[in-house]
């Protein structure tokens, strides 16, 4: 068998049985690193003999929960006590936390390995860090959660952690080819994960299966693990959202999202359009006006201490514009944002779940960008549950991914929801 | 000129005018704390020497901002990289961040001076640090901002921050006697300030005049500094708004509290009853269950790692109530605290201010309490603008404080409206 192509459910079942060690799985992840980390570089931190020493040590002891033996990969802007946080910046090369953050600490305490830290754009921003999509080098794995997405998708881990504040899980799971989940806000706890935009920021988890999403969110919520139960297909009723951004989308992914709706009408589900209620252009005014503030002063720090080892983004652009942003019309964008997001609720409530491109095409062939948000940042902002599902693969081999969006607060039934969606189209 | 008596505006004023160094303060500073410390207790961390050192510093520059040369005091749960950051638990005795949180830098950006880490409870929750009331040592400061209050009431230092959960701001500027002043949620940035409940979480200020309030504001929004301009007492529409835990104020606070609302009357202001809409239970409940999942989760570090270094409430009540929280009920009292808000503001619209207490009573003769939070979470959990009043005396020759709320987002008009009030009680 081959370990790296097993989910974490798989690897924890089987460690539990015995047919396999922590140990095991973790040198078959790292002969795997070893071969294609030159070519993906996902990593920004790993220690080999570390991750062997950490896994022989979970061996010896007795089960200590739903991950037992399984390794994960963490995003570099979430703290660590044993390996260094460096947000993707120079400024902070020999950060190191003397606390895991609390979903570190979660994950480890049901005996989680964490296996390194994955590669993330500059604080989680558009500077790209030094990671390539791992089906074509040439091209953007996206970002911020770049490491994360293009490792587990390149079988170097089975899930790793990311966070979203544009479109920072879903969009990377869309060009890597892998699962990403954005949990409804608020439900992973981030403490401990360095802010972009704390208003709208989501801490979630990268996976190759959607059993792997139960699983860690019984992990992250303290929930019991609760596995995925897909309804009927033909019970639910799904909302095909263009946005008013669907100009953006390139010809292929309109046809796969408009094919993927006929084929789940053909499935038996009901498929109608969802418009977003009037109102989304003021929403994402504020969405602009709340991330303008709240990051500029994030990083604080780094523009009064450090202004030369930003980017030329954050230190020409994105900092000393959000400055700008006054305290007044930061709030007013918070109650544009808040006020939308109530009428949205009311909208959703004849859908289950909706469906709604993940990104704007395949991955670009420029390793500069991290991709663009107009499919993202409204999910978001309206605070509910999203999924990046791979399921198609574009003109330049690449893949497409089809984005699933939930009701707030109610993730068990749309992760239930989701793989129906999945499983009815792969 | 007795230095320790000048607020943090004059100390700018007089250190640019050439009156006076931060040196000079500083020692000023530092002499008054060697001699109330041992009664007080209001500091975690202070090293004189360094203090010194830094004053130095800071007088062989130029200017830097509107603050050159302001000593403050720093919250022991905000980030700092040259002192320890404790939390107010022995599981962080050596916990030494690598930066300063967003607000620190902002301070010493504008030439503000660090002096130490003021005293906070245990995570900023109900298990009490060692500090004291200055005006009496046999009765609690209030916390969770302990230090900081004290610092402040007992001239230590002219300004600190604080944050507030429950009241943590406002009540132990009620019990010590300062201004303690909790912005809009969100107006300072919290980054680098441990969470308690990340979504009603506020960073704030203690001080002892109203100038400093906004002095302080313009640092920390990068707004440019506008001075109060109270309008006239005449101008105001006030609610007297004793809320539904108006039985648990003992009489000496009601008659305060009416007495004020004569007053206010008698001065030219329009001064009428405010009932809080219907729902307060629905949206204390909301609170109690999003603080209850926020909160232990928060801990999780501590509370896997080191459940033996946790106090008895954390540990036997706190923590493991809050993980019976499960994360659909969380995001069920998220939206009941949200429609609360929403229903609360449309019925504040024909007021400018409110009036309520600050606190239950006069600080209680027990060092082991933070004291009781009735008249305070509704206020953080509704995300405007509060602050404390030092107005009155008590039975027992405590302070008894008043509470001035405002509309969210107008935190410019209410510090004028709070001033306005301020100079018609005093």
């Amino acid at each position: 068998m081959d370990l790296t192509h097993l989910s974490a459910k798989d690897i924890a079942a089987k460690i539990d049985a015995g047919e396999t060690s922590c140990e095991a799985v973790t040198r078959a992840l790292l002969d795997r690193i070893a071969e294609r980390e030159p070519a993906v570089d996902a990593w920004e931190y790993l220690d080999p003999d570390k991750a062997l020493a950490d896994a022989r040590a979970i061996d010896a002891l007795p089960s200590k929960g739903l991950i037992h033996g399984v390794p994960l990969g963490v995003k570099d802007i979430i703290d660590t006590k044993d390996m260094p946080t460096r947000h993707g910046s120079p400024i902070h090369a020999n950060n190191q936390p003397c606390t895991d953050a609390p979903c570190v600490t979660l994950v480890r305490g049901a005996g989680g390995l964490t296996l390194g830290k994955t590669v993330t754009s500059e604080f989680a921003s558009q500077h790209a860090g030094k990671t390539k999509n791992p089906h074509n080098p040439a091209h953007s794995p996206a970002g911020s959660s770049s490491g994360s997405a293009a490792a587990v998708a390149d079988f170097m881990v089975p899930v790793a952690f990311g966070t979203q504040t544009g479109g920072s899980i879903v969009r990377p799971g869309a060009f890597c080819g892998c699962i990403g989940y954005k949990p409804s806000y608020g439900d992973y706890n981030p403490l401990g994960v360095h802010d972009n935009t704390r208003s709208v920021d989501t801490l979630g988890m990268m996976s190759r299966t959607m059993d792997d999403q139960a699983l860690l969110r019984a992990v992250l919520t303290g929930a019991p693990y609760r596995p995925i139960q897909p309804p009927a297909i033909g019970d639910l009723r799904i909302g095909l959202c263009r946005t008013p951004n669907w100009h953006l989308a390139d010809a292929p992914t309109q046809a796969c999202l408009e094919g993927a709706a006929r084929d789940l009408s053909a499935a038996g589900a009901t498929v109608t359009d969802f418009d977003l209620p009037d109102g989304f252009e003021a929403a994402m005014e504020g969405f602009d006006a709340v991330s303008g503030y709240e990051y500029s002063r994030t990083l604080s720090y780094e523009w009064i201490n450090y202004p030369e080892l930003l980017s030329e983004n954050l230190r020409g652009n994105r900092v000393p514009n959000g400055l700008k942003v006054t305290a007044a019309a930061y709030q007013s964008g918070l109650a544009a944002l808040g006020d939308y997001r109530k009428r949205y609720a009311a909208a959703l409530q004849d859908w289950d779940v909706l469906i709604t491109p993940s990104a704007p095409g395949e991955a670009p062939a420029d390793l500069t960008t991290i991709g663009e948000p107009p499919f993202n940042r409204i999910w978001t902002g309206l605070y509910g549950p999203a999924i990046n599902l791979p399921l198609f693969t574009g003109p330049q081999g690449l893949p497409i991914g089809l984005q699933v969006i939930g009701h707030l607060g109610q993730d068990d039934r749309f992760l239930d929801a989701a793989d129906a969606v999945y499983r009815a189209l792969r």
